[in-house]
């Protein structure tokens, strides 16, 4: 268990700090959503020292955020999978994005547009499909590249997959098309 | 203005973090929708280090969030109010709270009950009125004790008017009657 920060704050909101209120761990849950799985690519997506991402994804993985299970392509490895319990985080995720859209935008204008899945009506801040009027659930949300997303010569694999509309909650192919990845130590994210 | 911490992760998600992802920080946040104003209060309610407290006081005005203000009711003291934006971060707070009631829920049930002022309908998951359907902004909600809000023979000014049902974003009068508060050194919190 991790250690108790707010000891003394008993409240549902403390509850939830305790556990995704560390530092870097609501970006670890934005990658799974992603679709990111593998250690490797939170790791080189995220910049973070492999230390701090293990921790963190022990800790996601202790209270059922992520689900750990075995690499169905890499013998003795492991993928990290976003639960139905973390994906319900999606709401909290999507609201802190908005305000982020509307308080500390980025020049260019949103690097990310959320679509809904079925009908292709982009979210509403509230996270409704502004076409059919659904509420729509992580699982039904394609994010693909906004106006904001800058084209960076150099990126991980992360960064490259996510340059076209990608399901949440589905698996990232994170496996580079030869020549279209020049340089995976330097590491930019979106 | 505040190290960046997330340097590389060019993200709305990001920037929002780098405003309220500091330890303790939303719960300060939490604590000004309650209609905390006071150094003091947030300090005896939150139990947290005047050092910590400060910084994060001063990060929250820095970015707008909270605006510092003169206390009309001691000479040379000073309030922080929730502005706008920073009200506009209510939606995230309250899909935080709900994700928390929901996977991480108290013994007895929800500590704290949040009605529409206008009709008195309690809100639902999204933050819309059961009753009345329309969604509730900060300023119009009610916050009172719920089932699981237990009683503590001693508690700090804030959770003892917290005792009583209060409108978010209005000043919390913490004077105590007295005789009400039997030792303001022991803090707790809801």
């Amino acid at each position: 268990m991790l250690p108790k920060l707010y000891e003394d704050q008993d409240c549902s909101l403390a509850r939830t700090l305790e556990i995704i209120g560390e530092r870097w761990t609501m970006l670890v849950v934005r990658d799974a959503f992603y679709g990111v799985r593998r250690f490797g690519d939170f790791h080189t997506h995220l910049g973070i020292p492999k230390a701090v991402l293990a921790d963190r994804l022990r800790l996601l993985t202790q209270h059922g955020l992520l689900a750990r299970e075995a690499d169905s392509e890499h013998v003795k490895r492991f993928v990290y999978r976003l639960t139905d319990k973390g994906a319900e985080l999606w709401p909290a995720v999507h609201a802190l994005r908005v305000w982020g859209e509307q308080h500390a935008p980025s020049p260019g204008g949103a690097r990310r547009i959320f679509r809904h899945v079925r009908c292709g009506g982009q979210l509403d801040a509230r996270g409704d499909c502004r076409r059919c009027r659904k509420t729509v659930r992580a699982f039904d949300v394609v994010a693909e590249p906004g106006p904001g997303l800058t084209d960076r010569p150099t990126a991980d694999p992360v960064t490259v997959a996510l340059r076209q509309p990608h399901r949440l909650c589905h698996r990232l192919d994170t496996t580079p098309a030869a020549g279209q990845v020049d340089a995976a130590d330097t590491v930019h994210a979106g």
